[in-house]
């Protein structure tokens, strides 16, 4: 993606040494070539924050000691960031969010949006209060066959959607847990950090939003099953969810990070009145597409016959495997298109562009809440 | 399968040129070259039954106007058959089976056992009571891949199970339903031939009984949620379940016959804490072992690695597939096994020979039964 | 399968208790419930004839020393055989078939039909003037996906033909090789039994043998390079060809029976100007069809979409997996359909059957003595 | 990848607005974080490399009219490009490598590395003279999986290998060969363009390349068979080779750009007397291993059984998808290593930097010179 568009600046929250996710926001836009790093408060160590910011040649009057902080100063530079890219533990994603939309500048987060509803509800009051963007980080929405399943269904090549089944088993936190002591934990496993939802909220809330955001469906009610399987936390690790969605549709969610032999084998099928469509994360440069009485149909990302909506997004030729990084890259691609577009002073509506926004992470944060009162309740339908 | 043992004779009850699974059971019965058809009450249409007796190649004398003729005449004659198959509709399971049992002729049943708890609770007392073997024919449990499944975890190779997921997505009835009228349905369609439940019962049980035979572990109780899609038939066609077994692990089945695309996607899912089993019907002559930080591996049936306990159902050498018929001759030989023995007056265990119990026939009733009620109560838990 | 038709009667020449291909055809005889066997000459022990006779419940007056008794004999006879299957090692089918025909006994003979293209034209003759039915078993033209393909082909869903890449690996022999010593070989280490091709006449000939059943296509010549990998035997186990057919396509094959981790992983690609048929022998119940500028396309054998050449064979529903035994089977009820109408005193266009026929087997011995000669030659083109 | 070392600066030959490949180099460095694009010859057009120049934000003074014109100033520069990027039609790689390599400057070269062996010869002496790294950009080598089967190899797991099987179908030029009139052609169909190969040289190299890559040996003799099929230009797009290997094992190799329904299948079994492994691009994030006597196993991408070698060029966890811009963001990572190395000083050995060299390239270039020597010759076994 060459251009000549102004470059655009950002600062990040988190993806300090420590943090796994920050290198693939970064990486992703780098791999897009349209924003440049310029302001980061990557830690809660200042002294790591600094370590991080030499690595990426980030000026010294830019480092920041907190989101307040460069929300503060950013603010009040003529250089501003365009946006701020929160990728902290979940339980900061709400407060650095509202400092950067207070201050009027747009946000983009990682999943989930944040811990609770009324968390969320204030952050969803603030974008539209501000006018901000707000782009929620669902990686697997970039992937060129998601745009295409996207296509497909307002299409209506599948028809009604009757049923939806997802799953999403992990094995990595197995090992984790088990070494796990004490003193040594990820903050996934700390409530304090990650929220009363362990493994629902962080794989559960993918699940919900993929469907979401393909079909525009959203869910009703739940009721769920959670679990914490094998030694280690206690937080739940292995889930059940049965949900109804509003066009009367059911829905039936497997997700568990302690799954043996299982990398990230996201799977969404869903299962309309005249076809099913099946993605795969893991083999994510197809999509299956079941018709009546026909042949079961693989496409193939980047092909002639997919869809401008998919097209649009290619980086390699088809038969050239693309992945994760440009997923992630895609979903920046569109953000980065409505920033764009608000600079030049149009009129941005965000579901326009293809990005998860603020109220699919909304939504998000409703669902795992609801799934956790299901299952504290005795597994009975909660509404969202 | 050639042999010099003497040949066995049987009868069957249903399975006339209306029905489909009669041919595959009469198929599966010449495969194994064990067992010869020498009775029949085929249909509930004389006619029809000398019609089928004829093109077999039966007697006249032993073609019967019913199974309480069959069973009365069977009975009193030297050279009677050595068991009874019965492929009827659902609803005639029970009354069939009694009235062999009653007159002291093993029985072959094809699932479900029957339509209650109650029957199913009576056929198990007469079981007992007469010393009848009672063979289950659910066909799945018949392949070499059940069986080196079995072998698998029995060995500890997948350690304690915690959850399981299974899948049986089928659409052919999408089509059917929508062509009944009022005159033509499947008996499938009416409740008096196929009881409370439809899909819970047809597909459901065999996902309650596959993992229950590879690993011995029972249902507790279940939470299930039940749905008749699209039009036609107000009977179940897709369904979801919670489950709970004995030993702790949860369970997940999702099952449907209007999910458009799929044939007859059985799938199962064993996730133990030291490893995952899987296993495909439509690609049933692999079986993949998932274990911890280790690749993936796919087992094909047949292999020199493999257990005796499944290479000694081997007919075509590794690589040259095998199918549903070798599955269900699978059931037959293990069946005809334990009648050669009880013949020559061994004792009998059938837990030993491999083949579907009258056990696991109860516990298949008491499930669908317990799925259909926890439904019609609001999704609730149910005990079984 | 069944029928009122008088049911046939077939002697077999081979398939002793040592011979494992015997059984096969047996079994899928039994699976089709049309023909009995009534004589054998199973061995060249007369002892384990007897043996096997008597296992199979064959009278001992039809119990033979040899394919010149059985032939002998059984032409006298007014219940004669209705054809002679033959599953001798290779350098015996000549003799054998002869043997029959001379005495006007339809034959059904395995692959290769014998050793040299002498012997196949002398075979070739015999047939055309005795007028028996002659049939080859090879038993992949027996899979509904291979007449599914040859209907499709023959419909001009690929157009013409350009290229074929057929392989076939397989690695039985590797662990037989090294097994060997100077007195235990099988016959395929044998020349004086097997000919002068190992693995070319035994696997490449089935490869010649599927392109030239589906297409028609005929090969001019070929340039061959044998090779014979590893301890054990000096007879080829390892080979490609490239090849040039009567409509200017080019052919690749290799194939290996020494190829560590293959079973049984025969695979034929047909590639046209409009599209490519993909056929796996391990997964039969599928073939894959590539059209041009579509999604790759899945076709399951029995689907309603499906030709009825391919569909008048099907045993077990769509999703019900069947194999090698159905496509033996289905080889031979190609064959016995022609049986009965020679019976019926109808003319009989052995090709219009859809099973191999003596001409394909010429071709077979053409093929693997051309690649002989190839490599002995110096990889040169060598002409059929 | 963050990281403190000086940025390097590279300058581009090649890439400009009509060239698709230059743009994936581009991405690649860009997604590594350690080199600067500061110099361009993008274009024979000198109006379209201004343009592609300021879409790159090159500054002025480094925007050169020829290969020639940048090697000739930059060489002059202190702050020279660290190495040039050769990515233009294959004619002009030898003008173009020998210009940088005179002046001192390390060159990275798109395969082939030129069109004769001659050309071939006369870089690789001008590499040993100058001391300058050399790389060729065959990205497939860049795969994690091409190098965990390289360890795989090294460490004797697949034992010696006795035969290798490579195919690489594509369909891209089909509809490029029919779109094609006399004055519209890609270079690929102009021989002054690409060279005596077409097909051989574009993709035959890759697979000699990787075979070599990952196991060391090198072909003595190739037997080759090429076609040029369907409407449009008369360079080879289909190819059969045979070959032999210096440790006497054979070859096979099918290349075909016009294999209708397949994107860019390239495959390669390397088939040892221990084991086989199988590398499939398109699936590039796994890796299959055959043993002996052993379930088939599906080696995942950076697991943590895999070896450092692969380990150490993760950027996604497993499970998370990488493709084809990281492929070739690892084949510069390696030698951006080498570069940093030689800076610093260190002796380097550009062998143990795990990217193509220029030993390679000649190799390639023989190879493809071969194989049209052989098919011209009438298919006769030619020396490399």
């Amino acid at each position: 993606m060459d251009n000549l568009k102004r470059r655009l600046r950002y600062g990040m929250i988190g993806g300090g040494p420590s943090g796994g996710v920050g290198v693939i926001h970064r990486n992703a836009l780098r791999l897009n070539n349209e924003a440049d790093i310029v302001a980061g408060a990557f830690s809660r160590d200042f002294e790591k924050t600094r370590q991080t910011a030499r690595e990426l040649g980030i000026e010294e009057g830019r480092v920041y000691v907190s989101h307040e902080d460069m929300a503060e100063k950013e603010s009040r530079r003529s250089d501003r960031i365009d946006f701020a890219v929160i990728c902290t533990p979940n339980a900061f994603h709400y407060p650095a969010a509202k400092a950067f939309l207070q201050k009027g500048i747009n946000v983009v987060c990682d999943k989930p949006l944040c811990l609770t509803p009324d968390e969320a509800a204030e952050l969803q009051r603030l974008v539209k209060e501000t006018g901000c963007l707000f782009c929620l980080t669902h990686t697997y929405t970039g992937h060129m066959t998601a745009r295409e399943a996207r296509a497909l269904y307002r299409k209506g090549v599948i028809g009604e959607i009757r049923t939806v089944v997802v799953e999403y088993p992990q094995d990595w936190l197995l090992n984790a847990l088990e070494k796990e002591t004490g003193e040594t934990k990820t903050w996934r496993s700390i409530p304090a950090l990650c929220g009363r939802g362990a493994s629902i909220a962080d794989i559960g809330t993918h699940m919900e939003n993929f469907v979401s955001y393909v079909t525009g469906l959203r869910i009703e009610k739940v009721l769920a099953n959670l679990e914490a399987l094998g030694q280690g936390t206690l937080l739940d690790n292995n889930f059940q969810v049965i949900a109804k969605y509003d066009n009367g549709a059911s829905g039936f969610f497997w997700g568990s990070q302690v799954a043996v032999g299982y990398d990230n084998a996201f799977k969404v099928r869903l299962l309309g009145d005249k076809g099913t469509i099946e993605f795969s994360q893991e083999d994510n440069n197809y999509l299956v597409l079941r018709l009546r009485n026909r042949p079961v149909q693989r496409i193939s990302r980047g092909s002639a016959y997919c869809a401008p909506e998919s097209l649009q997004y290619l980086r390699t030729p088809v038969g050239h495997p693309e992945g994760h990084t440009e997923a992630f890259g895609n979903v920046y691609r569109s953000f980065c298109e409505a920033v764009y577009d608000k600079l030049d002073g149009k009129t941005v509506n965000e579901d326009d562009y293809g990005y998860p926004t603020i109220d699919m992470g909304v939504r998000g944060v409703r669902f795992f809440n609801a799934c956790i009162d299901s299952h504290e309740q005795g597994n009975v339908w909660v509404r969202l």
